[in-house]
């Protein structure tokens, strides 16, 4: 590709002029084979946020990653493969609870994930908080883990879309992710080439999340059906609620706790609520023939049975993990204290997921290291009554400077007001 | 500077927001000393593109970029030093002319010029298409050139504003040129560094430059006034229109011929206007105590009386040039005819040069090498009569397959008519 014709379809998108398949597929290709720089290619990323990605865009982006790489074929498992995604959320954990509950219930669920450069870590990093966890599965290892227990969580192989890999990596460093159609893009292409049959999104929706507002999120959620519908990947999207984080762990090792009492039947109701959903709609996607109502009931059994749990400890320990609850309950920490007595009305997600990552629970470089026992405790939840002086934020993590650092950007996380707020949904609605 | 820092700016401006002068300053310096790579670089570059870039910023910019590295003193020559910047122009030799008219008019002009990767050559190609022509200069050189013969071309030393190489090079290949913000920064930090006491801009309206409005236009022109206000440089402005080349020819030696038929009193009368215009306005600027209009007579006997093609070739000579006029009249050429009788509407600037470029006149990168004899040459300029089958554009250049590939675009770049056109402007305005 000569340097005038990435100029030209720069220059075209800049000027809001919709990219062909051609030349979307011509950027796409050349980002992965270096003849497109760097520089050219997140001008065009910018241009694409500010200009928008149109529908037609958004599939041939997402067409030319998948073919950037190649696609797994799970067809030997004859059985569907489900799987979730999440749009990004500060105290995520609904994977480490869905994976075990989903194979609990009967179905098959796989999921192959890549190790975020972003603000908290993403779920390898909470798996690998667990002691002798292995991420790292082989093709054959993954297919016979699924057939043996019905659930594995394993890195995403690098010879799968390695456009999003290149591309990812430079929208997180030029601010250029914010797209619903380069989001879109990168969610789904990478779900097409693992191979899974169907796939239940968690559109994550407020402050703390990447969609603001419900409309950008249907938007979002339209996007990834239309790219769905291209490959024949089944989709259906729940939007959450993310102004403040999910549940009360923010952090890898803390959200793997968390996991785990919502497993053994407690937790955090907003957890329990959002994962119940998502598991009826992976239910209802999978071959045991049941609808909504009756996936959520087999869901729920499988919860307050202890199945799911069990479930989760066999899953950790076939992956190598050596999983002792509680282990980290005292750890070094600090408190930030409610400045006066009343309700508190705001828990700022992303205050709380920065904070987090600086007090160690996520990398800042690439090279950085995570501390698996740093973050954030949410003592209280917005809507929950606090004394002045009272504990409301906890930051957890082994280095006192960076404990520091962190409870300075939380000072502003938080706060308190006279009147209790009225109660806020956590599960926004389905599509 | 950290990258969540850079990065934080980045969405700053992304999101709409004005950046302060620290931060615009903490840009531009990463950019310098490379803590800042191209690729978060021509992203925020972009977004200045798509949300504008404000008063302030530009201004910010402009300062950032003028102390990114030396600051020439002229002061020694006591006498003001005049300069004159085009925005840009298919066709544009003025500088050719106006140079040796107004040091024969008994003012200084000294200027440093960049060598551009555009579509046209640069002043410096157009003068290096004369054999033996030196553009590099030392300082003491420069001022005792002055002095001796009141004219100055060189090109500009590394080691002023080595921030705008570096941002025009990235621009130049990221389509992120098209900011009246960027360019007003980047053209009078130039003009501050290089001492210029006053300033003399061309600013190019229509579809052959990257102002295609007057109102456009406008808003470079208050930008550039705002930049010369903060540093004391009086900067006046002409508006001239760029829809058709300027003159007749375009191509370096081409048009080193074309502004030797103006220096001895002929060559095309709009190259004429704009030329006197933009002296009559420089020497008003100049220490000879005259107004415009004393200015412009002054200019005008100076072409009359041949004194300006005497200090043309003085100038040429002093600085290595050995220039013989009309020993390329005789070039390999293909030509383009009227596909009918009637008048000449239009020929189109922007393919013009796209085309003189691809015949040998111009870089598609940065190693490319220059045919001095490639370009163009304009027989009928819009507003004429032809004849079907007539000769209408040439294009000139010692390759075959060049001119070739320069004739398949230039069959797009005309418009003939059945009836006479109005006759257009070619000076706009003054500000």
């Amino acid at each position: 590709m000569t340097v005038d014709f990435v100029h030209d379809v720069i220059a075209r998108k800049r000027d809001g002029h919709e990219l062909d398949e051609t030349r979307v597929r011509a950027f796409v290709t050349g980002v992965v084979d270096g003849s497109v720089p760097s520089y050219q290619a997140s001008a065009l990323l910018m241009a694409f946020v500010l200009r928008g990605c149109s529908p037609a865009e958004t599939v041939s982006l997402a067409r030319a990653m998948v073919d950037s790489g190649k696609r797994l074929d799970l067809s030997v498992l004859r059985r569907p493969v489900l799987d979730k995604h999440s749009a990004g959320g500060v105290g995520d954990k609904v994977t480490l609870v869905l994976a075990p509950l989903v194979a609990a219930s009967g179905a098959l669920f796989g999921k192959m994930s890549g190790r975020g450069l972003g603000h908290s870590g993403g779920t390898l990093d909470k798996l690998e908080s667990i002691p002798g966890f292995r991420v790292q599965l082989s093709q054959g290892d993954f297919l016979r883990q699924l057939e043996r227990i019905g659930v594995a969580v394993v890195s995403q192989s690098e010879r799968l879309v390695p456009a999003d890999r290149l591309l990812y990596a430079l929208r997180d460093v030029t601010a250029t992710v914010e797209s619903e159609g380069l989001i879109a893009a990168s969610m789904m292409a990478k779900k097409v080439a693992s191979g899974t049959s169907a796939v239940v999104l968690d559109i994550t929706v407020g402050a703390g999340a990447f969609m603001k507002t419900m409309d950008q999120a249907r938007r979002l959620a339209g996007l990834c059906r239309l790219i769905g519908d291209d490959y024949g990947l089944t989709t259906r999207c729940c939007y959450t609620a993310m102004d403040a984080p999910l549940g009360r762990a923010v952090g890898n090792r803390l959200e793997v706790e968390e996991a785990w009492e919502v497993l053994c039947g407690g937790g955090p109701p907003d957890v329990c609520e959002v994962t119940l959903d998502l598991a009826a709609e992976a239910l209802a996607l999978s071959d045991l023939g049941v609808g909504l109502d009756e996936g959520r009931a087999r869901a729920e059994r499988a919860l307050a049975s202890g199945q799911a749990a069990e479930w989760f400890e066999r899953w950790i320990a076939v992956q190598g993990g050596d999983f002792k609850p509680g282990e980290y309950h005292r750890l070094a920490a600090d408190d930030i204290v409610a400045p006066a007595s009343g309700w508190v009305s705001r828990v700022d997600a992303g205050l709380v997921g920065r904070a987090a990552q600086l007090a160690g629970a996520g990398r800042t470089r690439v090279d950085d290291e995570i501390d698996p026992a740093a973050g954030v405790l949410v003592l209280r939840k917005p809507g929950e009554p606090v004394e002045s002086g009272e504990p409301v934020l906890r930051v957890c993590g082994r280095r006192r400077d960076l404990r520091a650092a962190a409870a300075r950007v939380l000072a502003g996380a938080l706060t308190v007001v006279d009147e209790q707020p009225p109660p806020a949904a956590v599960v926004l609605g389905r599509d």
